[in-house]
């Protein structure tokens, strides 16, 4: 008897939504030139900044977050450019392409999956090796979980007043302390699949006055991706094109609630889920693909030795309903990725873990049933003073 | 006492949402990266076909229309190239602008707002001011409610080999009749909120053989809408990057609707609307401001002499709820315009056409009360014949 099996969604992206935002969105008919829209705009606008920790200017796409991507090599580079690209997975290589699409030479700094870019090394290029038009790394790499160093690009990058740095932020909002204003990040990308609980379909730009400057000279072709084009409007509280109107209601009902909970307190529970998450892996006598700076967002774990990630991620699927992420490219079958970002709580957690421990033992790798899931509590417990203060109960 | 007063759309995009679809879409988490999302994929993809009435590739977007037509112009042309737009409203101008941010040579064949563009120019100009990379038309012209002949050109670019058609269908798929494989329109261009009876933030582009021919030369940057990426990627019931995944069960579940009560009963229904409001706006004594090749998506109707058509607008929105669209540009305040497209039925139109006698009468302008329902009235019984046998009721 398989009995009632709930599907839950553990990947870095969907993530699982808050219900009450989608259901807002589904029950309306929106016109997004009505003054109730560009209320809605400038409200989800100020509530961006807030979720950005910015005072920029957060632009608003509907796409994935891809295109946002797009767009900051589009409008801050143009023909012949050259940019430093760091890179040590799936995202850090997207840069790379999107270079290559746009005629714009990238000069790459890659470290293996598993590791943090090599920011060190990238200060060194920019000092000696410039000038750059740009510098892009992930706040958080999502194909390996692992975390960059930001804060100290940012201090290289701002010594250079022709060079802006773009931060991937997709998976790192919500999780991870970012700072656009105090360290300068010039442009910062998120999507809405992530921490922001909701579907995908929009991406979010943060862009300093640097950028916009760097962004006026630019020559690449560029229109539903337009920065400067849609700037003009938010201000009037429109988008430049018809916007995916049903997610940016849901957007301004999520954002609100983050703001309810405290951005920081978001970023906390991703941090317990994260800790949690590598203390139950190691009690499962399971390795962490991330050693060196693992990420809050996502943990990537790797499959014992002899099994394939697949049987296990297949396993948690048929018998839990539970979706996680494989490896992508290199490592699929070598790791799976259990994401906490958004929309978790530390039952959720208990209850993967446990489903953990016992699609482990059904493909034959045995473990001590509970070990993993006492230490997820044990870790809980011990982040819980601070959390448990903070965020209030939903 | 103001009483009870819906919401109700009558603008033509976005247009009543099917909330079933909506609402199916809210109730779930969704991974695009499962075998149950890729079978949505592939029914939806089929079901796009059928849409489109076509047998061509169709590819799906998550972004507005806009995003699908600075896709086509990005894949099939080349920096330097010449194309061809035809133009008499705000979206042939689109295509103008999107032209010139990507450096491509625009040869314009242009008629004043409110009349169809003068396609034999359009094939006179092919023929002998040629070689043009591609023509570019809207099937219908939104910002004016003019419907383009689409099958002249068509058979004018289809006798040259290395020109594709690409024809603006965000208003026409639904509304009008279109025959991509019989014709020969190599890329047609859809968006979410129209006919399809969904909120905006999917846009759709067929491609024919002979446009992936011209694509696979062409040199123009491209990423977020590279078609042929897609293309590869859609086999596999995938999109290259994560698709608005609620939009996307929206989109099967509106697609499976329109399937059900058949693609040409939805035309036939917007033929019935529009003729029976172009008859209920002549009873009233107002003038059609498209009287040449006026489109079913869309009325265009003018204000009466020395009234601004914003103060009808206004009584429409704050006395019934109503929202429908003003002129654009230099149209505003001289028209106001009815939307046909989707999910209206002959009841929406009777209360729409009743709150407009009473909302002229108010600004004051005087009309015989009933005298442009009756006129309605009696073109949908004109209609009713063949619409009733074959539009099923719901």
């Amino acid at each position: 008897m398989r009995g009632i099996v709930k599907e839950r969604l553990f990947t870095p992206g969907p993530t699982p939504v808050l219900i009450e935002a989608q259901v807002r969105a589904a029950t309306r008919d929106i016109h997004h030139r009505t003054e109730d829209f560009r209320q809605v705009v400038r409200e989800t606008t100020e509530l961006l900044r807030y979720y950005f920790n910015t005072q920029n200017d957060v632009l608003l796409f509907s796409s994935s977050g891809t295109g946002a991507m797009e767009g900051a090599v589009a409008n801050l580079c143009s023909p012949g450019d050259r940019v430093l690209v760091g890179t040590a997975g799936k995202f850090g290589e997207r840069w790379l392409a999107l270079a290559q699409a746009y005629g714009i030479e990238a000069v790459k700094v890659e470290s293996p999956y598993g590791q943090p870019v090599n920011v060190e090394e990238m200060k060194q290029k920019l000092e000696k090796s410039g000038p750059f038009r740009a510098a892009f790394l992930q706040a958080t790499e999502t194909s390996t979980g692992v975390s960059n160093d930001v804060k100290a690009l940012s201090a290289a990058v701002g010594k250079l007043p022709e060079t802006v740095l773009v931060v991937d932020a997709i998976t790192g909002l919500g999780t991870t302390d970012l700072r656009p204003d105090e360290w300068g990040l010039d442009v910062v990308i998120g999507g809405s699949q992530k921490a922001t609980m909701m579907p995908p379909g929009l991406a979010f730009a943060s862009v300093s006055e640097k950028a916009w400057k760097v962004i006026e000279k630019s020559k690449s072709p560029r229109f539903y991706f337009d920065f400067s084009k849609e700037r003009k409007n938010l201000v009037k509280g429109e988008t430049s094109y018809t916007p995916a109107t049903s997610l940016v209601v849901s957007l301004h009902s999520v954002l609100n609630y983050i703001k309810q909970i405290g951005l920081e307190n978001l970023i906390a529970n991703a941090v317990m889920l994260a800790d949690a998450t590598r203390q139950a892996s190691k009690a499962l006598g399971l390795k962490l693909f991330a050693t060196a700076s693992p990420a809050n967002a996502v943990t990537a774990v790797c499959a014992p030795e002899g099994l394939d990630s697949g049987a296990i991620i297949k396993e948690l699927r048929s018998r839990f309903g539970a979706i996680i992420a494989n490896g992508q490219g290199t490592m699929k079958g070598k790791i799976f990725r259990l994401a906490h970002l958004g929309y978790f709580d530390a039952a959720d957690l208990f209850a993967i873990v446990a489903a953990l421990e016992i699609a482990l033992t059904k493909v034959g790798h045995k473990v001590e049933l509970g070990s993993g899931v006492r230490a997820a509590e044990e870790t809980y417990l011990k982040h819980v003073d601070s959390v448990e203060q903070r965020v209030g109960a939903r």
